[in-house]
């Protein structure tokens, strides 16, 4: 069995230094020094094994960079400048983890620096299964929630529906495979989004779901035309790539409320697409070329269920 | 099975807002403002059931206090002021998840008030045991680290050492029980510590294990007079006790450094026990009554072994 301090060192090896680090990863606490004039920004998520992943079907570098990717998904539904993680390890005993962790670090370093996003420091126990719990620190002026959406606001998609979803499939489309295990973080557009937006929710669980928390936590309803939501190319080459597209999860793409006002400006700056728009009162209504269609009877993920 | 939503909302009720806090619960991202001049301070450290504590000897409170309690440890060692921290759990697919779940969360609360460290973010995902993964955010001016004790330096013990692993045993002594299940970070000593340490550490592997880490990282060795090292009094009842305060681990004291000339000073300040000195070279040297003690041979906690 791999000691705990050799598997700490096998992890580490990878990282580069990071930029505004007092104390990086070795003592207690990790020490960073924040921007004046921002707002500090924080997520937190976790990719369990036999619940996000299989290391039947997963590279461990596939795994270390998803387990990144969700979190700077989150920093950029928030508008915010990736800077510091800390990376958190249950770790199965068995022989040569420090193996394995190593490559799951292979895998998450190159996303650590062209995302600027530095590792700061961790903590290693013994689990039954392998997880990765990343804490992701940003900075933002003005940071985004999923409160704020008003009723008249257009609904903005930047990013593909289903190929995540339909990386999970038997004999999936080379795209859908990449969507699966490879996200790219909309952390740019995010940023861009943030100047323009009134509310955002990256839509990991999926896009119907996320759509409903953004609508509860700002208290609106939400009406949207699915004949324009954006598939990406292995969901468009299914027959149920809109039932996909609607609740299938893990796109990390970013679901925004824009003032109508401001909607040409954002347009000019990033690529999206408007798919739909805020209203008063609860509820989401779909509709297909202006007809209305029912709502799929799961509409997401339920981390417990 | 309770949803992860209805889980998430148990968790929840019985934390308060925080201060400084701009986007709390319920978003992607949370959002707080750091103060102008400090060093934003950050650690991460889990509790798993099997590995750290047994629902059939915990009550869950206790495990929610704990958790929370190891990470202010950690600030406390950086010297840190606590203000907020995120809560990621892994939940087996069990029935009523959300009972036990806000029985965490009502041991957590009553500390996340009086440290001052307020909830503003977290996780929910389904794994094989319970888990409990905190990441903990505080501030300080000029945080502590592991890396720069010095030779000449004393090195100091704020807290008591080995009632937590005596808690372990069979008919354990009160003390000893409080000490496993409700130990209490020292937050208060280790804000004082940070103006007259040159290094810290809070003893959580156990205290040689620990001394180890410190001396490593600053390229130092160390003599312990073991005569000086402050038993908690369950561990001074037992016939093994010195090993327990050199090995046990889970005490939450704080070892420092601290160049001599500022010893006067801290010992006004707070309470504390001289219990050795930084030497040149690497490597740990017991004494008792000065005469050469041999170290035990099982030093400290791996946590993968």
């Amino acid at each position: 069995m791999s000691s705990e301090f050799d598997l700490i060192d096998a992890f580490l090896s990878p990282f580069g230094a990071g930029k505004g680090v007092v104390v990086g990863p070795g003592s207690d606490c990790a020490a960073v020094q924040p921007s004046r004039g921002k707002r500090l920004v924080v997520t937190t998520d976790a990719v369990v094994e036999g619940v996000h992943f299989d290391l039947r079907r997963f590279a461990p570098e596939d795994v270390g960079w998803k387990a990144l990717a969700v979190n700077l998904s989150d920093l950029a539904a928030a508008g915010a400048t990736p800077r510091w993680f800390l990376c958190a390890l249950g770790v199965p005993r068995k022989q040569r983890a420090d193996l394995l962790a190593r490559r799951i670090a292979r895998g998450m370093a190159p996303l650590s620096r062209s995302s600027g996003c530095a590792l700061v420091g961790g903590n290693v126990t013994s689990a039954a299964q392998w997880s990765i719990t990343i804490t992701a620190m940003g900075e933002a002026v003005r940071p985004l929630s999923r409160s704020k959406a008003r009723p008249g606001d257009a609904l903005v998609l930047i990013g593909r529906l289903g190929d995540a979803a339909a990386g999970l499939r038997p004999y999936p489309h080379a795209a859908a495979v990449r969507a699966q295990r490879r996200p790219r973080p909309l952390v740019r557009e995010g940023r861009i989004a943030a100047g323009f937006a009134s509310a955002a929710i990256d839509v990991s669980d999926g896009f119907l779901q996320d759509l409903r928390h953004l609508c509860d936590e700002s208290g609106v309803g939400a009406v949207v035309e699915c004949s324009s939501l954006p598939l990406g190319s292995a969901a468009r080459a299914l027959p149920d790539g809109m039932e996909l597209a609607l609740s299938g999860g893990e796109d990390y793409a970013l679901l925004l409320s824009v003032p109508r006002r401001k909607l040409a400006a954002l347009r000019k700056q990033v690529r999206c697409i408007a798919v739909g728009r805020v209203i008063r009162g609860a509820g989401i209504t779909l509709t297909e070329l202006g007809q209305p269609r029912p709502l799929p009877r799961k509409v997401g993920f339920d981390h417990l269920k």
